[in-house]
């Protein structure tokens, strides 16, 4: 009995953080390992379920990586990336987003509506949300990968006033209404920084920022800024923490998607498992 | 670490609880015992801002027994009870009034604000919620005992679709506007009527529905209105799953509310904790 | 029949009142005499269920002086006052707020119900309305008689959308939840003031603003702040005279409650019939 | 004082009949006498600007009678009437819609919004409100009369449901955009029964309905069809009372237009001026 | 079968402009030769029926020249102008107002609503929509003759958001409720400006402004300004012209109204056939 | 000049279609040789845009076919039919669905967009829109062909009400979250059922429904019934027509896609182009 005690315990020790949170939108980027193990992804999707059946608006975006190495070999193609970007072109640019808009994208969608929750898949072609240029010019080889140029939010809006949770695929589209491959990171960014989100929250597969192999709990932009110039911030972490620095974003999190339930009891309570950078 | 993550398990578990309750309104009687113990009342009143926090549309209907004795003692008067029913007569309807409508009341509305609920208190008199008819007819010396007539329930629709939780206080008025005393327990159940409540839930002094000192988990209305005839449901345990039989509501639930969290472990855990009477 | 076509035409008269103040809000301060006096009270109420019925939005504040002293009396406690305050502590805070929120509060709704208005009772602790601090540390032994920190108007839109009278017991709550006992005149002030009200009424046990014995029918705030210079205005005239003075309200009206119909008169006749406070 | 006094409690007298009328459509018929003297004319206008600011919904229909004629003199043109009605065909059509719709329906309008109401003035070609056939076939040389065949509400909603007074001129509309005049009686019944309005009330140039020369207060419909079949009810009082016989339409009011301000004792007061019919 | 192809690809020529100016206001002047010629008037009807069912918000205001003229003369009465501008006082107001507001603008309301529009006929007296000071001052024997001072534009907004199309009478409204004779030029520029609508359209008996004979078909209004200086632009021109320049107006056009289609040809082609002056 | 003016008739001839369609739901199939032809799929696009820029409301269901078989060949797997289903199971489920809902779906909805409208590509995955079971009881082998049970069509009205054009993908999800491969033309007739779409419209490769060759212009439900029994209506086109026979259909149209605009003749003329089965 007193067990089951406990378990009553638990729950009212969610109050505070849902009536916190309530209303809030939750931009959520999932990739990496966090999305290829099974069990490890389903425990995601139900941690995406109950945020929403209490109130908050999570947004998903996903990323795509091995699985679309995996097509590409089954039709006989190579990956190959520079500076840790996928070149994609006229080649590879339909295997890349049948993987990510049409296989990976719905699975997730299906995933959180078997846990009860109201998922609908789109990718930044949809209601010309990410409107976008090919990085050609810049860079050799990347004719159909993209950079942001403006993020249109009303299909957002309107899914998210409707109760249903947005998974966006990183695909954006040209002025031509050619689809470009967008890094999953920054579609993230972009779209919490257009919709003013309460959190931009990175699973990824490390536990946060670490400094000296001690992992830093919470920071501020400005304490984040000092890490960034004195190099213990580097890399791919740079333009995650830089949503919180320089963008509407309030809060940013870094996550060891990996971690069971690491989304919600970073969310749900004190002390959190991961980096929070604060504004 | 395994020890948190068992946090987010429970709180995962709620999922398709919050889902299935979502939007529905759980009308609560509250009294006795689970009313006088400070501990207790905490505990109801957190469940019961959790309930509201998760999207549940409660509505709590309230006693006062003994504090009510406590006072009348106070300016020289006696209690006296026909039939379990408090004798109130013009010499003391306005401290019976005064301590349901301006203390108890008030308390469980402030109780549940701490618990960043957010509470108000009326009575039957509000809105002319509750228009009742003196019981003085009927039994001697009850002038200021009431039945209800009818329930006006826009006032009730108006604090829950703008997100509050009524707190009623069990008086309704007479066609002259005078106050009269109705038993807490006919309230609930006539509000859970006229509003179709998904639950009415009696917060006791005693476990639920017990046949030769078992208690019966649940049973359905035709077992009901079976141990009924049979006399193992009697006394005040007739009316509260009355209402389940003969009215509107789809469930009444008899808990014991002595027992912590009792409310979160009825509606949150398969098994539950009481009695559940379905239709 | 000359005399029925002389009923038409006052009503036409107050057609430009009407128009003029419709869907704007009064606050009006009911309390002293104008209380006492049974067949008073009906005239009152009879006032305010009229406004209320042609479109205007009233909101009633009541205070509850000799009654809460005849309460403590018949449980044997005095009533003692300092600088015009009531001494409030644990001792009796209870007893005054039993009296305001569970007696006078209801007697007054349903009054204005009995005259067909739509009249709701509440006290500044529902929907956490008025935060206040104790004057403890300022006033000694004064250890549950609080000051307005901030009013959270929600609950008073949604009564007023929905067509209700809100009717104010002067009780705040504390961070602690705890309530504390308001100055009647300072509730109502701080109240019209963050609604923006048209008009803040005082009905009061004298006729006005007089100076040397006579009558000011209409002065503007500067005006009223040299009368408060040179002692013209003095004690409880003052802070009444000040929130037009110094807050968000439009216009404050100094009335004699005592006066049959005072409030009609004022609103609905050009010259009316007391003191009238113009920005 | 006693006498500004007694303006207040003839205020409070309209109260129950404001709460009674609130939010209801009243269709009111305006012609004969009462138009044509210029000082009845603003009494009625002001009776009307006063319904609506205390929130009744008035709809005016009006004739036009000898302005008509007056208009066809000036262009040398003769006025007959066969059965009541004025011989309306090609010749002459122009100058009744002019008179009706041009000078008529804009002065009502003017006069109204002088009053501080809000009214506006259409015809039943507005909006297509009124479709209505031509009597050419039923009665000769009646080419440009009118039945009505439908009532297309919706204009009237939209005005209605924005706080103005619809002022209607009897026009309507052939299956070929071609005006037609309409016996304002008649438009009055119809739009009264399409609105299901609450009140039908006809401002004519007698007391109302008379037995033996002496008036009838109040009558319900079946005895209104006992005084038609003998004899009692007779000519054009004959459609009028049918209108809460046979329609949608609660009550129909009978009364002299040119007794000042009879709309609004009609309404206000217990006993009325005018024959009420009621269903 | 390849003409009827070439029918789909004129409508899909079209689909850039109906998006471009979906939900946008048109105020459209009406008047002179367009107006006379019954079939010229279905055309430009017909148009307007089209504007209205794409999703465009169309407003007419329409003047009435020769048939006033007429109408007056039948009575015996000359029409005499001064400037341009009808000699409008007590004798001739109700025949200019009869005819304007009676007979033009009831047969335009039934065009449209004849060609599936749904158009309502108002002038500027319903609902207060214009009001003017007469001209008596400044021009004399121009008592009836008004001037702009406000539009109150809430009846048209009310109509537009119902779906209807207004057609404007120009009358407008003095302080005490007397009808004045207007422009119908600047009435739709008036009510052009207070709606900032996207195109202010004048339907005249000219191609547009010429230079030497040449039509300019598209200017800005800084050239615009030049054309008026040096004299191109001279006499009823210039105020049309100029409601680009001043005023909320994106766009003046003025188009040759006897042209069969000239207001679709403007609107849903490249070229246009007339002047088009851009802010 | 004539030639310019000939448009603008043109334009006007669509008039009464807009009208009697504007707001009514069309649910159009788009697949077969009008998919494969580039130059034909972006008349159909534009079709689509337009249908939607006039306010009609466009649901677009697509197949996939030919596209399908190419993507299954790339990776060395055989396309396999029976009954003209494609033989789907777990081995090529995931490319079925990425040409369809990751590549097809986007292209068409980035076609859309081009031509200004704003469209949205969706699977009956999302929201949970399609409910479906796997045939493999019913035909061996295909276990990931699904057979439609339900349609939720809460995602597609919050769509169509946002004014999105949906696009749909023809994948159903069974109840373990599973995708399941559904035949385009089942899918639109289900859609079409429970919007109870005004109409049903396939674009095929033929021109309609033949009789000895000769095409049926229109013909009624009992017509069509009568040409199924005797063989003439067979195959595929069985299940096309039978949605206007036993759903919620109003019309169903059977349409050559292959011809240039097919889709806007059919709706726009009077003839139309292909065949109309009418309740």
């Amino acid at each position: 009995m007193e067990k089951i005690i406990d378990k009553a315990r638990i729950l009212i020790e969610a109050l505070p953080y849902i009536n916190e949170f309530k209303g809030k939108i939750f931009v959520i980027k999932y990739g990496g390992s966090a999305m290829k193990d099974k069990n490890l992804k389903q425990q995601v999707m139900k941690d995406v379920a109950l945020l929403s059946s209490v109130g908050i608006k999570p947004v998903v975006v996903h990323g795509g990586g091995s699985d679309i190495s995996k097509l590409l070999q089954s039709v006989g193609q190579e990956s190959t990336f520079v500076d840790g970007i996928r070149v994609t072109n006229d080649d590879n640019i339909d295997y890349v987003e049948m993987m990510l808009s049409g296989k990976l994208n719905k699975q997730i969608v299906s995933d959180i509506n078997y846990y009860q929750g109201k998922a609908v898949g789109i990718s930044g072609r949809d209601g010309g949300m990410i409107q976008a240029v090919s990085l050609e010019g810049e860079k050799d080889g990347m004719s159909r990968v993209g950079k942001t140029v403006k993020i249109d939010a009303s299909l957002l809006y309107t899914l998210l006033d409707a109760g249903y949770v947005p998974i966006v695929s990183p695909l954006g589209v040209d002025e031509n209404g050619k689809s470009l491959n967008i890094n999953a990171d920054e579609v993230a960014g972009e779209i919490a920084s257009e919709l003013k989100a309460e959190k931009l929250i990175y699973l990824t597969d490390v536990d946060g920022v670490l400094d000296d192999g001690k992992l830093i709990s919470q920071i501020d932009s400005k304490g984040a800024s000092a890490l960034i110039e004195n190099g213990v911030i580097s890399g791919g972490m740079i333009p995650k923490v830089s949503y919180c620095i320089k963008s509407n974003v309030s809060n940013v999190h870094i996550l060891n998607g990996t971690l069971e339930h690491s989304l919600l009891l970073e969310i749900f309570t004190q002390e959190g498992i991961g980096t929070k950078i604060i504004k």
